[in-house]
């Protein structure tokens, strides 16, 4: 029996282009969002609109959620009008918010006793990757409700990898951050050694990120952050959520990192400068400042 | 006039393949080792053998140097029997060793008293890379003296690049590193995390190297680390020699780098511990050691 | 019109004899504590034992806190049964929890709505500080508010100090937190240092404890942990949830604190291996370790 | 038989002051400095001025050098004109330079071959300590030699202390410069986040300093950071010369320093500014621009 009706909760820069490519796919999908008027677009193209995560959960086989916090998810999953009053025995939610792997677990756990499946399925690949329906999803759970949902993954996303039981999709994605945000530490630092060494950047990029000194970062976001283009793909306020919750994580299990914590040290010193909206490239401006500008 | 004569000086593990495919490509050779029976194979594949640096540089028009510290090729080119004493006004040297910019500034300087152009152009890739001929190569120099030497640089290499002024190659080169260095420790942490938090660290490589966070370390060394094969493609006691003038360098200019000073420092572990001749990819151990084994 | 009457809530290893120091002092005590068996040796001092924190607060001028983290501090006032539900218009409250400047800033201002005044006192100087009544008092909140309850608070510590409005008290206390864990770090650092260099540590703690690179850490803990004796003063654990604080405060704020934060990663490995009982002196295990025994 | 006539080697802001308090201890100086305008003012007190160390060593028991660097005190002991070639065995050389160990290690072996005996003797506070005669002294060597030279050593320092074989004292002396590096980290983050906080950064050194978090650096150079008064005790561009030394010797047994490899980059911002003449406290200037300013 294949998935046929679909939700979505959270209907912001990532949840709802990802929204629309469940519509395009042929789904029927029920949408709600804090503030309502983000459904309009999604009613146009077709999606119903529910007054409540509830009456989005009552409609659907598999809901997705897509919001910020841990506490937003725990909120639209078990609050009061809540997707766990709606959601019937057998259906499935799938939280696509990057959270901690322990309120992946939690929301599992409570749903489970309602007979509802739950899949952590944080997704990777910005505001463009959800547009084009490109994302890496990466998705922790019980193998068979993965099968099951993955005809609707597969609508968001071009990478949809079961990584492990629940709570394993956000830590991966946890571990995604550690790497990005370390490779950009990466990318600034030989940024800055180059510059101030009277050496043009531009072309140290160009042979450093074709060898094994590589990365996506060095890449993609080398040659912009060089230039001073700042617009994000993915802003420096995120980054330090995410950090944040890579951090306690770690925590938890007493293992140390640290590498990640300091580059959530140099992000503060954007975020001092009120440049949280900035890219996450930016961290070029924070080897810059400690150079002396 | 097209360069047909060539030295080598420095026949070691990059050296060697370096110099048999100077051969193979058609120049006229000429080598000296300092352990002389490396020079054999050279010398069975068609080379001439020299009695001293100075007798290689007298008999090419370019002549390499590819040797471990900036001592080794300042004696070799500067030193008693040096290619100083030997060379043609004319002639150029290249130094493939990764040295310290400011060794590379002296040289040039040294030798254009005598007529004599110099390149400095380390090299990335490894004993793989230098083998296949298809190093990266980072040249800094005089553009005239660069386009002369480029055939023979061809020969070596298949990317090669004109970064800048004299020194500017040893400093794209020190870049390199600062990026390698610091996406080796990405790569370590990250694995630490998902160890630590039990899920499979090969699920999340494949993923996370697909996507923003993926670097060449990741996808390449990555799976080497989870498996424990520590087999060098470029040792530990190398990187730390590396990131030694990496941090000099910084200094020189006062550009810190904390990030990379980091790293020398987790790297230091694998050294007290007797690693430093394995690969790169240990440094997963490092991180295995500070979270309890 | 001054103090008499004085409550006591939490009667652990710094409140019991705190609470006790107060009895001696001649002050009226009220006590509760959660688990009710630790209130008996209060009793026995004279104290006498109320049925809730509520009931401490109605029979008392100056309500002590003293529990170990936030939450717990806001339960026990704001919560059923709390310190709010009994207090008086004119009394105060005094917290030497070390929670969040934030909590002590809502606490205040909560209790204020009831004319009810508070006093952040965090306290340092451990268990043989609480028992001799010699503990530093880091006070914030206001000054006539302070004025009053300062006889009660000359019973418990020997400096005490009025720092600055509400919060202030919690602030001062993170900062000395910061600088204590740095304190240790450097300790850590040189008997490494000296150890693997072959240089008799016992010796350079004389020398450099004397000097201008000497500290508290140093001279008193430096020979402890020379000798590998890692009993408790302040325990390792407890060290971690302060520098949690730290580094959330300093979140708020965007405050770079990269030696705190390298810190707080190096604990991480003591709590790694079970160890976050032990003192906090015992950071000269986590820098053996790195250097691989 | 007890030391009369003795000499010194370097009349700096270190040298100077120590050469005058052994004339004025009564015994019989020989003097040199490279910039021979500063041997006037001791010529003046009475010492004898040499035309070279060599003149100096011939008629001194006991000859101390005051030098900047290694390669400095290499030349004055070891080079043409040095003190090798002019002192007799039976006499004692005692190096008073921050050097590496294993400078002294190599100073002792080359002159005990000539049957000269030496000392490594780096001192620690300051050129106020000099000139009072207050400073202490931290002596690596044999015994004997120790013994023989100590009623010229009490001449120049307060606290002078055997601390092990040659080399030893330069270990403590780096050991020393450790922890005070780190010291001035954790009064620099401890003011930033109470700054920050909003809270008077004078009453939290006031009461922290009192306490276990206490050190000489917060309690001296405290109040001079906090009032923006950065004029030098001891200069930032030495610490760097110092912490430089530190991590090359740490290196050489792999001793991971990370907290002092950190502790070097923060100071890389203020040389980066050309606040290298600054006093060390200036540290509080680089986490203040952390943070934005």
């Amino acid at each position: 029996m294949t998935v046929e009706r679909v939700g979505f909760i959270g209907l912001g820069i990532m949840g709802g282009p990802m929204a629309a490519n469940l519509v395009r796919a042929g789904f029927a999908v029920t949408v709600w969002n804090r503030t309502a008027a983000k459904a309009e677009p999604l009613a146009e193209l077709g999606a119903a609109v529910a007054s409540s995560p509830a009456g989005v959960a009552e409609r659907s086989e598999v809901t997705f959620t897509c919001v910020t916090a841990s506490r937003d998810v725990e909120e639209v999953v078990l609050g009061p009008g809540g997707i766990a009053e709606g959601a019937r025995p057998g259906s499935i939610v799938v939280d696509c918010s990057t959270v901690a792997p322990a309120t992946a677990r939690l929301l599992h756990a409570r749903l489970a006793e309602r007979g509802v499946g739950f899949l952590d399925a944080p997704v990777s690949g910005g505001d463009v990757g959800a547009k084009a329906g490109t994302l890496a999803v990466m998705v922790g759970g019980e193998p068979e409700v993965f099968d099951r949902a993955l005809p609707a993954l597969r609508a968001i996303g071009k990478t949809v990898v079961h990584v492990g039981p629940p709570g394993a999709g956000q830590v991966v994605k946890l571990c995604n951050q550690v790497a990005g945000g370390l490779h950009l530490l990466a990318m600034a630092e030989a940024i800055s050694l180059c510059r101030r060494s009277g050496v043009d950047p531009g072309k140290m990029l160009e042979v450093v990120s074709a060898g094994a000194a590589g990365s996506w970062m060095l890449q993609q976001l080398g040659p912009r952050a060089v230039a001073g283009d700042f617009a994000p793909g993915f802003m420096v306020d995120l980054m330090q959520k995410d950090l944040g919750l890579v951090l306690e994580a770690a925590h938890e299990t007493h293992t140390p990192l640290p590498g990640t914590a300091l580059v959530r040290q140099l992000f503060e010193m954007l975020q001092a400068r009120g440049r949280g909206r900035d890219g996450t490239q930016a961290i070029v401006e924070a080897l810059r400042l400690l150079a002396g500008g």
